[in-house]
């Protein structure tokens, strides 16, 4: 039975909000956002995703996010605070797809979530609305603390509906969606692609889909000059040796075997990796 | 009504416990805390503030816990272990401070956290008196687990009032309040502060109130030979521009607008910031 | 009164869940294993003992767990992924000791754990067997999201026995055992171990037990031909001053007062330390 445009945008929180951000581990920002989860929210379930996406990062943010939303129960909320403008007119946004919410600062982090499903729904949230809901002073370079802790609190505690946060974003387009994806998806010789994260043991990830590796009979991947065959796992090479797979994440990765790829090839974020016929 | 001084000492615990340390995150210390409270309190709830304050530093953890507290509920406990002196005479305090309690070495720590109330009660922790609260066997290394841990687990479980911890403090003064403080509070030309705490993105916080710098009609913030003026927020300048401001903190704060700016600068725990009129 | 064979076997969760791995906490790995954990067992009690072990570093995986799980209460189960043969032919365990449940990857990293107990038991996971509780697609890469945390999700949800998951390993011996002690233990002119962790604060800790130690009577520790006496706690020597000590984990540990021994020696994992006669 199909559901009523109203029912797909019912929210049934299930209590658990998940954390992605920029703040780092070093200082008390992610335990002050907590404490004002859990000054409004006692039961939340707080989870940390991480908080060492690389300062200012908004695209490797939402690539994680993207890729990480689905292994949590519908009914989750999702707080991804990467704010290079805070403080400034940049908007916030709120997103729903697939019985999960998504708040964050509006600069296209979320964009590739919502890529992710074809019932991505978004909200423009009006501050003003929602005054009664945020603390008397909001500061100028802290909103994960004043303005989006207390709204995931309120989403998560179900006092706060997503579709009670601001105005509908009917025809949202994602303006990065192109550029996002590889150039010739579709019938080519070539595809290219960047590093668009690099995990805690160096390797190399690619935001080049499998999908799109799948197009090649024998694909091969090019590196700095090196051209490698795609592997099963990190122990299908000798220790030391370079190789490249399809992670657990659907992407290509460039690892070194029992190594760092990161500090063998002094990789940085950004980096162009080409996948070519052999 | 006024409160009679019993019901002022009154300590309604919520469950939440947070943590705040010097023992970063690489090692299991952080987690056999929480094993120990979670073994007498299995309902706690542990919200990490920071545990990678700089080794030994006390007046950084003070710092960032005056300003974190009033965040959390009232009927927290509060868990500061930066402890050069463990396993030496040095003693352990109990805080008590608008309905949330805090136990941390007798060092300093808990200093900044009392001045931010007129109504803050201090006790010396007698360890005799509470012995069979602790493990039979206590390490000269690890308070933090073997006294810390459980006292704090049996404040937040109800059964240890702060006030039966042993000694009331009376007349306890805070001996660094001046030290603390910009020396001439009053009526400036000048006032002086340091660099307290640097965070995760590079910012150089400084221990200079808002309140230091209003008494300046136009406040210059010099530091290593620049001025700046200050602005509302990171995106107030241009990508890279050096920039003051005061934080979501209410202290000055220096930054590189997209930037780091204990990179740029190179900069130090400790350095001298300065505060003058135009 | 004895307990039956049948009776040592039963494991009563109490909903705790502790993770040790070599993830680190950059990228969102560890949140998306509390993801799983979460959606089949929602009341789970998530405690991180730590991820910044080592890469593939099993030994110090293992160290540190022997000297963490009794900390925390009967009925806990705990996680280790430090997994460099992910994705191959390599096995997975279950251990049982003194209530307490442990998976990991077949690759050593329990053994210190089952040494420390004289009723340990062991189980080879049967993942044919238990299909039904896990995803129908498993990646190459990422075990501890696609099998460990499933697993473990339905061990602490008691919808999973330890006995369950697969044969029992009856006459499993620890072929590191004899490796991972002191040659000489007994009637020693000379102990001889290794330095098998270095802390945050840069604390070189061996795998010298201070049982080895006891059999001197005037115990010095070498290392890089500087020769320590035992120390009570890090206070005991003037600041800047190399010390030894046993430390709170009953090993032999080297440390500068208040500085640090890892940037003071250029200090490495696996360096030789001796214990002589003085």
């Amino acid at each position: 039975m199909a559901r009523t445009p109203d029912e797909a945008l019912m929210f049934k929180p299930n209590g658990i909000i998940t954390l992605i951000s920029d703040f780092g581990n070093r200082d008390p920002f992610v335990g002050l956002m907590k404490g004002v989860i859990l000054s409004r929210f006692a039961e939340a379930k707080l989870v940390d995703l991480t908080h060492e996406i690389p300062a200012y990062a908004t695209a490797t943010a939402g690539f994680w996010l993207a890729r990480s939303w689905c292994y949590f129960p519908s009914g989750t909320v999702h707080l991804a605070v990467v704010d290079p403008g805070v403080g400034t007119e940049r908007g916030i946004v709120l997103l729903q797809v697939a019985g999960h919410a998504f708040l964050a600062p509006d600069n296209g982090l979320l964009d590739e979530v919502a890529r992710s499903s074809h019932e991505a729904n978004w909200w423009q949230v009006d501050l003003d609305q929602l005054r009664t809901m945020l603390p008397a002073r909001v500061s100028n370079t802290f909103h994960g603390r004043d303005i989006f802790a207390p709204l995931v609190a309120e989403i998560a505690a179900a006092r706060l509906m997503p579709k009670e946060v601001g105005a509908r974003l009917n025809g949202r387009v994602c303006d990065r969606q192109l550029a996002a994806h590889p150039a010739n998806f579709g019938a080519a010789k070539e595809v290219t692609g960047h590093i668009i994260a690099i995990d805690h043991f160096g390797n190399l990830i690619t935001d080049i889909e499998v999908t799109a590796v799948q197009q090649f009979l024998n694909p091969r991947i090019h590196f700095r000059g090196q051209v490698l065959v795609l592997k099963n796992t990190y122990g299908s090479t000798a220790a030391g040796e370079m190789l490249a797979l399809i992670n657990s994440f659907g992407v290509v990765e460039l690892a070194q075997s029992l190594g760092n790829a990161q500090v063998h090839y002094g990789a940085r974020y950004g980096e162009l990796v080409v996948v070519r016929e052999a």
